[in-house]
This record gives structure tokens, sequence and C-alpha cells, in this order.
């Protein structure tokens, strides 16, 4: 157990009026007990209440083992997994994770009906959004392999290239690099295909004028990084051009805007304005962007709506789009961490208008 | 709308005793609409009642298209996501789907207190257990390139490869050969290693007289392939002989057992059987094997404890292991469907002991 985020864990517990909840997405039980453990459709939950309990219930094929300060509860594939976990809550509130599969809160209040669930993410997110040296290291050091990379692919367009010939180089790239996984789900948009912000790469092949959006992200040791620049190949006509500036302008206005204290919610509208100024508002489709840890989206949310607050330790990603239907898309993403005078980009990609 | 597998759903719903499910995986949203929609941590649920209503509720971001028989209900990330789900719901008992994220379900529960949420995955489960002939030639096409993955695979293995370096070719080859992702996550695991069952791939280099490992899995438009195979490199000891002789006696029986209307649980009893016999049964750690289609694991349960019986149109994996701890492992693992006597095994590649 990580004793000084456990510490961090309970004190948020307390604020929160919760003394019991269950961390089970296997991020924060990895943020919590360094086990990384993908439970498939078995169970996973970790056990914390305010008294000190610490229970890590698994499957017996997660090859779980004994550390101090926490006590395994292993079932095999024979057994209901939730029994000893009924056996062994308490009555009235219990916090429950936000990804916890509902197949087994279900379960749970079948058997334990004087049990009432209540969403329970907020006091291990919480933590996690306040990033500890260690954890900023890793980001830091997964940012500049991210940039890298980018910095390869851009190198490696040529005319006819197919979209998912990029996203297997990005892979390629990314598995020699050391990342976790070998980047799966690489977004490479050319052309009209950039003006749907979620396109995956198909067998479209590059021509000339086309706007290249490359929106790659992997964790690498466990952090993930995630950077969109958006390139044109071999001539940008003006209208191009002006989108590009317009975007620019309003990713650096957010990082501008980003200090201890401001409302994440005033670095959307940052953002936002200068679009809208542009006469772009209705094609800036989503919000401004996420936060990034040890999930690639994580607390704190950085739109219109959040209610977050910017706080030193906070990395989140300043993501402005403009996408216009059948002619292209335009997105510029850096993550950010937010220091005690303002916020340090993590991204070193070059932002300037560039036509390779 | 695929109406012949809608009917069907809608079959189960009622012989369940369920008016109202919600149906919110991916690969069952897909199984019915066609639509294949990856959510992460926004809202997508396929709302069906047995008067005929089918509503898709999901976010703008998803680009989803009017179809005939499907309403669509959109929201934005800046909406209360489950909003409309809650206005639109009866009162009473709803089936919500296994894998629901629990902040919908809670969130939910939270603004309806007249709504029971029970547990609904069954009735598009239980459709999705038996393939119509369209998934059956796609499970059959993903099958046989997994036959050619593996055979490329081990022809590929030679003196001081790594554990990494095997997984990173499969995938590759995976990939060359159409698969949807690049096939993350193989298991290769050489000597000792085999004897966890889930092993992920390190840098092990192989050796003379290790025990190989391969499990190898990916989805092929959509329809997962999953198969395991054991060889030996270059020797093999009398021990490792004598073992892989009963995982494949087992996994022979198993299959031998399979046929309309035969428990799951016999097929089971039937592979760990021969293990027991064999004096291995403690080295048996897992279930025989698990459902698989659109998820690689999915219904029906293939375990001592199963309460599914064989019937034409189920497809599963039959994968008896033994483990000896410190020294090696040896799975074989097929797909198999079930017929109308028996059962077509949907892999190709060799069983008998092979040192290569």
């Amino acid at each position: 157990m990580n004793q000084s985020r456990l510490k961090r864990v309970c004190a948020n517990m307390e604020a929160q009026g919760l003394s019991q909840i269950l961390v089970t997405s296997t991020a924060s039980v990895y943020y919590l007990t360094g086990v990384w453990v993908e439970p498939m459709e078995r169970l996973l939950a970790l056990y914390l209440d305010l008294e000190g309990r610490c229970i890590l219930y698994g499957n017996a094929l997660f090859g779980l083992e004994e550390q101090e300060g926490l006590e395994l509860a292993i079932h095999s594939d024979s057994d209901d997994p939730c029994a000893r976990l009924a056996e062994e809550l308490r009555p009235g509130v219990l916090g429950v994770d936000k990804s916890w599969p509902s197949r087994f809160l279900i379960s749970l209040l079948d058997s334990r009906r004087d049990v009432r669930p209540v969403l329970g993410s907020a006091p291990v997110d919480q933590a996690r959004m306040y990033k500890d040296p260690e954890e900023i290291a890793l980001m830091q050091a997964a940012s500049r392999i991210n940039d890298q990379v980018m910095e390869a692919a851009v190198s490696a367009l040529r005319e006819g290239v197919r979209e998912d010939e990029m996203a297997a180089l990005v892979e390629t790239l990314y598995r020699e690099q050391g990342a976790d996984r070998s980047g799966e789900g690489q977004l490479v948009c050319f052309g009209p295909n950039g003006a749907d912000p979620h396109h995956g790469p198909g067998r479209t092949p590059l021509k000339a004028g086309d706007s290249v959006v490359l929106d790659i992200f992997t964790p690498i040791r466990r952090y993930w990084c995630d950077m969109t620049r958006t390139v044109f190949f071999q001539e940008a006509d003006p209208e191009q051009r002006r989108v590009y500036e317009v975007v620019k302008e309003a990713n650096l206005a957010a990082e501008a805007a980003i200090r201890p204290g401001v409302p994440l919610r005033e670095v959307d509208r940052a953002a936002r304005q200068v679009i809208e100024e542009a006469g772009y508002g209705p094609r800036f489709t989503h919000r401004l962007g996420h936060g990034c840890g040890l999930d690639c989206h994580e607390p704190p949310d950085n739109s219109a709506s959040s209610e977050g607050i910017c706080q030193p330790g906070m990395v989140f990603s300043v993501e402005p789009g403009i996408y216009l239907p059948g002619r292209m898309g335009v997105r510029i993403e850096d993550l950010v961490l937010v220091t005690e005078d303002g916020c340090q980009v993590l991204n070193a990609a070059p932002k300037d208008l560039r036509i390779v």
C-alpha cells in the first residue's frame, strides 16, 4: 500500500462523509496498491474503511501477493465472487467506484438490502487528480516520448500513404519506445475524414492539400501521453490556414489562462471564445479537454460545465478543434501540468502551421 | 436493427418476465443495431421494451445515424447523460446490462426510486450464445486465420527470442491478416513462466528445453478467435512429455463429450477427470473454457459450476491446462462450435506433441 496516497484518499472519504468505499478500477487499485490487474469479467475490488481496513478481493488467477497493510480475500472461478464481500460490508452508505460493472452491484444489493450505494469514486479520483512528484516525472517522460513519436510520424507522411498505415507506424514507434501497449486506436484522419473528431483510421490515401490530424496516445509505464497535431500535406489553401491559426490561437489562449484558482470552465471559455469570435463556434463540437494520468480520460473534466478549479499537480488536455464537414478538421492538443504560477505544457512538438 | 435477433431478444425478455431492459455493452448494441461504439466514459444505452420501443441513447460525438426501427436520443458533453433516460423509463423492474458502469446506474436510481434494477443481460446474452449462420461463418473464418498465425509464430521460434518479441510478431501477423485491432495482450510464456496461466510476455529469452505456451486471440471482423498451443523448444524431458499427453487427452476427451443436451459442467468434468486420474488435478487451476463471439469471454461459462447445456450454435473454448510452479505450463485450447450431433473444432492447428 502506498501510505501517503491512502492517507489522502481517507481524508477525502472523511470530507465526503463516506465511511466505506469500494475501489474497483484497475488504475485506482494500482494507484493505491501497486498491483495492476485487468480483471476482465472477474471481480476485483479494494475495500477501504475509515477504521483502517484495506481488503483486496480478487480471483485466484490474478496471482495477488501479500503486502503490508493489505488483507487479501481470494475467490476462485467456482465461488460466488461477491459472497465474502457481502458478508463483510457494514450496513449503510457504501461508496462504489463509477466503473464497477452493474452485475456486481446488483448482486451485492440483492443480498444486502441494508446497504445503500452512492457514487464513491471521488475520494480516489480526487487524490489521483493531483499528481505526486513520482507521477509527474512519469507523465513528463511519457510526453517527451510522444513528441518524438509525433515528429517521426509527421516525417513519414508521403503521397498515397494510408491512414491505417500511419496508425500502424505510430503503434510500432510506441512499441519501440517501450510503451505498455502497442498504442491501439490511434486517430489518423486525412482531409474530410478530419471533420469527425473520432474518425478511426481507414484506407484513405494521403493527397496534396489534405489536412492531417494525428491524435496519438498510449500508456508508458502506466501513465498516458496524449497529443494531437494537425499538419497540411504539400499545400494549404487560405481557409485551411485561417482555421489552423484560429485553433492555434484558441489552444494558446486556453494554456495562457491556466493558473491555480482559475475554474476549468473559464479555460474552456478562453479557447471557445477565440473560435466563436472567428465565426466557427458551432464547429467546435466537443469539450476542451480531459484529465489524464493512469487513465487517458480521467478527472478533472475540462469543459464548459466543469466544476473543477485549476490546482497545482493537475494534468489535463487542452484540445480545441474546428470541424468542417466534407472538408477538413483541425485539432491541436497538449497535455498540461498546472504549476504554482501557471502551467507547464508537457508537449514540445511544434504548433506553428506546418506544410510537409 | 437486426429484426430476427431483436425478435429472439424480446422472446427471451418475455420468458424472463422483463418488460424493459437497457443494453449497454458495445458488442450487444452492435449485435442488434450494427453500430459499433466504444463509449469510453460516455453513455451508450439501447432501451428495449416489449411494446416495441427501441431507443438508442448516445453522445453526439458517436455520430449515430438514423435507421429504421430505432429511435435516437442524442446528448452532448454538457448534458446530464442520464436525464432523458430517467424521464422515459417506466416504473418497476428494469433489466440492466451486466457491464453498465455503476456511475450511470447509481445516477438513474437517485432520480428514479420507483425503478428496481435487476441483472438484465440474459435476454441478449442468451440470444448471442446461439450464433446465427452469418456469425458462424465469421467465426470459422477468424479461427482459420488464427491457425495460420499460430503456424507462423511456431515457425519463428528460435534460440534467444524473447517472449515480448514473439507477442509483437503475433500482433503484426494479425494486423497483416486484417484483424480489427493489432492483437494486444497475447500470452507468450517460456519455461517456468508458463506455470502462471495469465503470465504476460516479458523479456525472458527462449532456451532449449523450454515449454512454449502461445495463447493468441484477436477480433477479426468483430468476432474473436482464441487458441492456445504448447510446443517444446529443441527437447522435451519425460515429465514434459507426460504432462503434454495428459493435457492433450483432456482436450480431446472434452471435445468428444460435446453434443446437444450435455451439461457444460460434464464437459469440464470430462477434461478434469483425465487430469485428476493422471495425478495433476490440483494443477488444473481454472475452468475449462468460456463462450466466445463478439466478446472474447462471453456466455456460456464452461466450468464445473456452469448451468449451461450444450446446444447447436454455441461457440466456446476448451482449454485444459497443467501448471507446475517453477517448471512449466501446458495448455491446449480450441474454439468449438456445437453442431446437431457433436461439435466442430474451429481450429485445425496440430495438437500432437511438437518439438521445434
